[in-house]
């Protein structure tokens, strides 16, 4: 029974996007342990199995790949938790279905390009804001959402801003500790997550 | 009137540790923006305004360096947080204590050390395993108390080693999303912190 609401909020990805998104996961994994600078995209293809010329088929550039793993992560986030949450009216289901989808997400896509995404000291300035506003967009909708189910006095006293600090950091906490060897299902941990947060939040 | 409460629960460093802490905390921003490989026992010193020579009277060299950062943080929780809080009986006063001691000593401390805490990979095989032994000290003292709320019962019916890892993140999340900027002090951050999580975890 639970696998049709599992399967809803899976993240939808068309095949491209899979093999993307697989460069993306090696390359930020790379990025996360080296670090930004001491990554080359020899490392990369190396990890990939491909020619220097077999990646570069799929990325334009180290310069370029940073903004692109970010962007792609928060395009993500944008198609799989911004969009189908709008639509819901209850704050309450709507905060839940947020950190369902978003914990979902950040397991199906692996762990590194969330924690990338913190990374945007060295990106481009012009870059550095594309992705700023895109973070603010999100951070903004989460703020409403808590902000309305204070006005219908479902939140318990705790102050707005610190809770939707706190909020994302359970979820992306997650990027950093699930290893698929604990043997939960992302579903399950999605719905841990949630009672977690939930709790902490509604009275 | 709280000033009391939060010098107790201040981190107590001599002014010796307290000038080795300051260069911990410079390196440890470094290090966390620039990657490990990439910085250069250069770039501290010239941050600190030392000269090499000057950086090498408190630093044995890069190699130690990362161990010596990691090591001192997990000292500090283990002095500040963990001993402190093992006289505590009951054990939601002492989870209520863990965490806002946690977290004064992040803010104290500078979060840039204790994200640092988490970057084990770069250590030697033999001091990661001195650094996995002390985190492993401090994570069965938090789970033990989960432990004993839910014997007593006041606990939600949430998963234990989920619940853990949720409470590390929101405590270590503090690390990357606190501003002095945003003018809220140590004591009212942690309070906040606590209000969170206890309000998460106990029914």
């Amino acid at each position: 029974m639970p696998k049709a609401t599992i399967n809803s909020k899976s993240a939808k990805l068309s095949k491209s996007e899979k093999r993307v998104a697989e460069i993306y996961r090696v390359a930020a994994n790379i990025i996360n342990e080296k670090g930004y600078e001491a990554t080359s995209m020899n490392d990369i293809a190396r990890k990939l199995k491909l020619t220097k010329a077999g990646l570069y088929y799929y990325i334009d550039g180290k310069r370029d790949l940073l903004f692109a793993i970010i962007k792609f992560g928060m395009q993500q986030l944008e198609d799989n938790v911004l969009e189908p949450c709008q639509a819901i009216e209850d704050p309450e289901e709507r905060l839940k279905e947020i950190i369902e989808r978003h914990t979902i997400l950040i397991l199906e896509l692996g762990g590194s390009i969330s924690i990338l995404t913190d990374e945007i000291q060295s990106l481009t300035p012009a870059n550095r804001k594309k992705i700023v506003a895109m973070k603010r967009v999100y951070m903004d909708f989460v703020r409403k959402t808590l902000r309305e189910l204070r006005s219908q006095k479902k939140m318990r006293q705790i102050n707005l801003n610190i809770t939707a600090m706190n909020l994302f950091a359970v979820i992306l906490g997650v990027a950093r500790w699930y290893s698929p060897r604990k043997g939960w299902g992302s579903a399950k941990v999605a719905r841990e997550i949630s009672k977690f947060v939930m709790g902490a939040i509604v009275k």
